[in-house]
């Protein structure tokens, strides 16, 4: 039986957290959110390709166009659209599903990575990836666990137990934590016994399914029932049945964490530079000084010769409108310029732009239905 | 004789202190700054039309058809267009010759008053205006004085002697000062013997060309000279011949100065608000908050329902783009968004945004000659 290994992407998003450098219509996964020219969903395949047999996005309708334009390299085929967002375990396990009754004669190993994640360490990446992969093999659920570099408030964490015995330089998951207070957060780091939850987790298709067997089988039926039907005509009347009701559930809560009491998950502890770029204060760290020898100089993304910086320390502007955009003197200031939108704040405040844009995104949705 | 009393406004300015609201091209005069629905320019005139026999504009070549076009009450041979800035002397003095020379049968007053002040309190004004009449009548030059209401550094001050005996409520001038530090500025209004310099002076059209005789004969002769040929075919002409040399000096130096030392200068105390709105900080203040019953709330000038701020207290913002502008938590921000470009700073930062707009004007400029 020929052993396989298949990313899947998981392409969705709200598009609030940076708006409106990204919008409901254009989450942050379709855009180049680090200056490198691509974006971060095709980051995401250049990282991933190398590594694996194939690579199938779960997506939304109003993404599924835009995602295919950008990574010409994924077959329509697999390109799975979801008629409504159902987290990530409907979106992982469809995938499997649909990849077992694709493959039934491969052994598959499926690994779910966001699309919309910005990593620096190729090399250190696809080491933690194989050793995933080898830990799949051997049927763990397992899962890359960032080393934390601050008592960071906005990631889950994950406590790593004693070394796996099989696999070299992995370790048992005793459990996860959701996103902790900052004195909890500080005395996890203080341990060396945690790491950070990056969503990535790697597992034989048949083991996922097998869970999914035991701790949730309705949706598990539900999947399974969806994949034979696929790449069939019934495709849509099987989703028009099916898909309302499945389980709205991340796979950590899902699988992971029961599977982890049960001492089913293994932690590959990933020495790469990571981050969810989960709001304007995460992308100014993320992002270089425009001046590399000053640390806290002001960072640009998009054309720097639109923007005019004066004493302006560690703020962040994107010009992406075109016009010309003059700082002066407001440091840790987010300004986000686009051609119907404009952002100014302080990256301190960034955890509120979701509220705001959630909050305006309602009101003109109001509108335009008036 | 006929007594009549002639508006000379003179309206140039480089437009760079509130960049990019206002431009070289379209300096604060043209503007509605303070949300009226009426320029500077109009305002001036709608104060002053109900006040005198007629208005003289003196602007630029660059303006002149914009600000014939906003105030249509203004007949063309009115709008006096200058070659190049000659400063206020010139300007002044060249209105006040051509009024002589087209009305050698009338006893002119000329007032002198910026096109682009902002003045609350139309009746103290008026009042203000016709005691400068009649010290004028008596030959004074009558300027009014703002009472200061804190020891700002931007303007000039005026120091009050005794009163005048000719008309009450009026005030010999001692002297005038400069923009002076803020601890000199302290001092002055600790005597309650200054008023600041707002650049309003009356005075008999032929008294003036008389000072000037004295002070400035040069002048005061390319002046008549271009006067006398100023509605004939030689116009341009004499422009061509005399302006170029014309001595480039205020009024306040010309003649406010050296006649105040020979006791000929009057003041009287304008009890009306005054701002020559030199900066975003200055333009927060003279606008009313967002809302009426949040004395230190923000600010907008343009488009409330594009703009939603949040806990942003003093803040001034002004969507002048048509987008949509969020300002999210920072406190006295100044935002200015333009169709062409958007400048992000705060109202302590705003005398420096002068700097960096004349910057880039020469940048732009520079690379438009390549």
């Amino acid at each position: 039986m020929p052993q396989t290994f298949y990313a899947v992407i998981p392409a969705g998003g709200s598009g609030t957290r940076l708006w409106p450098l990204s919008r409901p219509a254009a989450p942050k996964f379709l855009h180049d959110l680090t200056g490198s020219g691509r974006t971060l969903i095709q980051q995401t395949l250049d990282r991933l390709e190398p590594l694996v047999d194939g690579a199938l996005v779960v997506t939304g309708e109003a993404h599924a166009a835009a995602v295919a334009g950008q990574i010409p390299s994924v077959a329509p085929q697999d390109i799975l659209i979801e008629p409504s967002p159902r987290e990530s375990m409907a979106a992982i396990g469809l995938a499997a599903a649909v990849l077992l009754h694709r493959h039934p004669e491969e052994d598959i190993v499926v690994g779910s990575f966001a699309a919309d994640h910005v990593i620096t360490g190729s090399q250190a990446f696809a080491r933690a990836v194989r050793t995933g992969v080898d830990l799949a093999r051997h049927d763990y659920i397992a899962t890359i666990g960032i080393r934390p570099t601050e008592p960071a408030t906005a990631f889950g964490y994950i406590r790593l137990g004693h070394a796996v015995t099989e696999v070299p330089g992995a370790f048992h998951a005793l459990g996860f934590t959701e996103k902790p207070d900052v004195d909890t957060a500080t005395e996890y780091l203080a341990t060396g016994q945690y790491r950070w939850n990056a969503g990535m987790f790697l597992m034989r298709a048949r083991t996922l399914m097998g869970h999914l067997d035991t701790h949730h089988p309705q949706l598990s039926e539900a999947l399974r029932s969806l994949a034979e039907q696929w790449d069939t005509p019934h495709r849509q009347e099987a989703l028009a049945r099916l898909w309302p009701g499945l389980l709205r559930i991340a796979i950590d809560h899902a699988i992971a964490e029961p599977v982890a009491a049960d001492g089913g998950v293994a932690v590959v502890p990933g020495e790469f530079d990571w981050d969810d770029v989960g709001d304007f204060s995460a992308l100014a760290r993320l992002l270089p000084p425009v001046d590399a020898t000053q640390e806290n100089g002001p960072r640009i993304l998009g054309q720097r010769a639109r923007a005019t910086i004066r004493d302006s320390e560690r703020a962040l502007v994107a010009p992406h409108s075109g016009r010309r955009v003059v700082l002066l003197g407001v440091p840790d200031a987010v300004v986000v310029d686009t051609p119907d939108a404009l952002l100014v704040t302080t990256t301190d405040q960034a955890q509120r732009v979701k509220d705001v844009a959630t909050e305006l995104e309602q009101h003109d949705t109001a509108e335009e239905d008036r």
